[in-house]
């Protein structure tokens, strides 16, 4: 893998996202990233973590047992402008050798385009209701 | 209030949805928000809600005791691009008369540049740990 992978479009840099996840691979997570201090990462019921070198350290200790995490995304949104795109989507996550159901995770990821193609500035996670569908109705009455 | 104020930034609009949420004013918070089916409101601990319809009913329900809430926010981060605004900040809301310390909210806020100024696509809130610190240091050693 070179070191400065470029990702074409947003959808690229996302799945490397993911990959990254279920591969356990830091090198390759943080590649996904933009290198800036403004940077912000949030965990299911985390704290807001700021900043490079934070984001990789709280992603180190999640990455310490190695390859374990599967997830499913479903219910993508996406709003995009010429620098930006502002995907959500349920993530739901599995544990390997765990067969327990977990809630569903609603997750905000933003990526921005730069001279490297696009790169993540923005993945906000958090624990959603255990009813949560798959696909929020759009209207509710 | 006119129909359609226009927001020449984005802090002009993240203004408004704050002083809105504070005078439950549901007409002034909806018009902060971009008429857009894609775009994505997750309260603290809640599912998300994708659209104006359901956005717009979910803040009617909060609103319904009329004004109640009042939110200081801290430690804000931003990223900006020509026609997109990435902010997150720590919101510590309060309840009038009542006294109790209520945890921390982590609040990611995304506004987009259009024919109108600027409005709201996305709000994603999320409780944070009681510990939560105003500034997140920028680097864990």
């Amino acid at each position: 893998m070179p070191d400065k992978p470029i990702f074409p479009t947003p959808q690229d840099a996302e799945a490397a996202f993911y990959e990254a996840i279920e591969r356990a691979s830091l090198d390759m997570l943080m590649l996904v990233w933009a290198e800036d201090e403004d940077i912000v990462c949030v965990h299911p019921g985390g704290p807001r973590l700021t900043g490079y070198a934070a984001i990789r350290e709280a992603w180190r200790r999640i990455f310490d047992g190695g390859p374990r995490l599967r997830i499913r995304l479903s219910g993508g949104t996406s709003v995009v402008t010429p620098f930006s795109a502002i995907h959500t989507a349920i993530e739901h996550i599995s544990v390997r050798n765990d067969e327990s159901q977990r809630a569903p995770v609603v997750a905000t990821n933003i990526f921005v385009r730069g001279a490297l193609g696009w790169r993540m500035v923005l993945h906000h996670a958090s624990p959603a209701p255990p009813d949560t569908v798959n696909e929020t109705p759009k209207i509710l009455h």
